[in-house]
């Protein structure tokens, strides 16, 4: 029997199709090109070390000797940084001058590598340049929510190969985000608990969908997942927006991320995924409804006409058994 | 410079990337395999006639002779029609039993065929056969609300060759959905209109974005549309439920959708697409601030993980764009 779960936190309801399911070893991908397998270095690659457009450069880490990080401004941005925002309330909607910030960072020099090959150090300092960059963009007046995300592989919708994650500022709140915040707003003010912080404890008692918990932060498939291994981690200190997580936090979520991806690559033969940092807009960084978190989804599912005229999601694959695969997958330490 | 648009009805945003925008020319898909180089008829087909599971079926029109549509049970249902509902609100949400309906039109007797070569006929029994199916599962008092999509091509989801669209009777209402009709009550209390209805006449007027109108529907792609080609059809008479379309207004969306998919198949090159039909739950099908309609959605470009964390889209094609390549897409009548 099919089962139809609520995230309590989004609302969202998902479809977890067991007739439909599939083991999770049926999510493996069919061998291809290994990334070991291009090469270290692309002569036309503007992420390789030599190449760097310096006129686009908005950070660097460390800031002597050779980077390890950097950030750079889009080439191609889907918003643009000058400009006032001249709110336009026509009769069809409202439209607003295409401002705002897009910008690229390079998590590693190496052209053929990913996250589940990289270095903790190469992740720690991906998630220190992406906070440090939000944290400036938050100076920015005409900001209100900046959204940080990574596609990794072309179904995922990554266009150029070298590693690399983005941040997008936009200077509107997306109507999605507003009417998760309202979700958790309505749960904090009917039960004075953040939401979050209670599936987390929720998830940890149960301990079925835990994949990790370490001193700073807990890896869970959630309870209502949206696809096949479908994971969240979440920073225990009930913080709202990611530009105020610490530096051991970094280093923590560091060691969880790259622990997760390694498994992920491992036991699903590197499947194309994104993962989204989810953190409170600019007005309300320090609201006590919100928590900010990490949301990792492997691209191991098609979403189709379903999906699109709902809004909800079919799960082909029992939550508590995507867990189990990925806590039993063998990944060499270090 | 970009621009961010709302849609005053649906309150999503969409970033229209002018500085990453394509001519619709540049969307056209490269040469593939014809449709109609495939076999007329399958042997391991389901679904082409002589392979008939009569146990499954629910609906053949006409009913006497040969059948020009069918509707049968899915076989790998995402939901079962045995049980009861069983709620369980449980501290991580909360479950229901996947109790509903699943079932699938098939479109035409050809397995070689597709709705932009279908007759005007199969297209409108294709519509009547939804619709009829539709008015059928409503009286299950266990379901809350009907999904009704079509998947064309792998990227857009579809597994089976054959032409067919499908409907997914669900038990409860998508937070999406809920979320949408919220935003229309509000706009209808303040207002005293149908902001669909607003919506329609406002691209009626300006006429930039406008594709066809007849006697019952107008298309148009939509001022803030999500996607390249994207279009709205919408009925002229204010109806919240498909359920309550008539026969000559299914007559009319038949001409009206096959013109507009023929557009899309001969332009573009037969993209992939889904379309959806929107409609208003059971609870609600005579609320007067509802209004079904069909969004047609090409597979052009690729979601990423800014849409996941955000709920935004990125368009890289301006809507008027999209809608002077789509008028001026050369048909053959008839």
């Amino acid at each position: 029997m099919s089962e139809i779960r609520q995230n309590i936190a989004t609302r969202e309801w998902v479809i977890i199709a067991t007739e439909r399911a599939k083991r999770p070893e049926q999510f493996v991908r069919e061998p291809r090109e290994r990334i070991t397998d291009r090469p270290i270095y692309a002569p036309d690659c503007p992420f390789c070390p030599g190449n760097e457009e310096i006129d686009l450069e908005r950070l660097r880490l460390p800031e002597q000797g050779d980077w390890i990080v950097r950030v750079v401004a889009n080439r191609f941005p889907a918003l643009q940084e000058r400009g006032m925002l001249q709110p336009n309330f026509s009769r069809f909607g409202h439209a607003l001058a295409g401002i705002g910030h897009h910008e690229v960072v390079v998590e590693s020099r190496f052209h053929n590598t990913c996250p589940a090959l990289e270095t903790i150090d190469e992740i720690e300092l991906t998630l220190r340049a992406n906070r440090q960059r939000g944290i400036a963009l938050h100076g920015d007046p005409r900001i209100a929510q900046i959204i940080y995300f990574k596609n990794h592989g072309v179904s995922a919708g990554a266009s150029l190969l070298h590693p690399h994650t983005q941040l997008l500022a936009l200077p509107v709140v997306p109507h999605n985000i507003e009417d998760r915040i309202e979700t958790a707003k309505r749960h904090y003010s009917a039960h004075w608990e953040c939401v979050f912080c209670r599936m987390r404890n929720e998830e940890e008692h149960a301990g079925t969908r835990m994949l990790a918990q370490t001193d700073h932060f807990s890896a869970f498939v959630p309870y209502a997942a949206l696809s096949p291994f479908h994971v969240w981690i979440m920073p225990h200190r009930h913080t709202a927006s990611f530009s105020d997580a610490t530096d051991p936090e970094l280093r923590d979520l560091a060691v969880v991320l790259r622990d997760l991806l390694k498994r992920m690559y491992v036991g699903l033969g590197d499947p194309d995924y994104n993962y989204v940092i989810r953190t409170a807009p600019r007005r309300e960084r320090t609201a006590p409804y919100l928590h900010w978190y990490m949301s990792v989804i492997p691209r191991v599912i098609r979403t189709a006409g379903f999906e699109l005229g709902s809004g909800m999601y079919i799960n082909t694959a029992l939550p508590e058994a995507s867990a189990e695969f990925l806590r039993n997958v063998k990944i060499a330490d270090g």
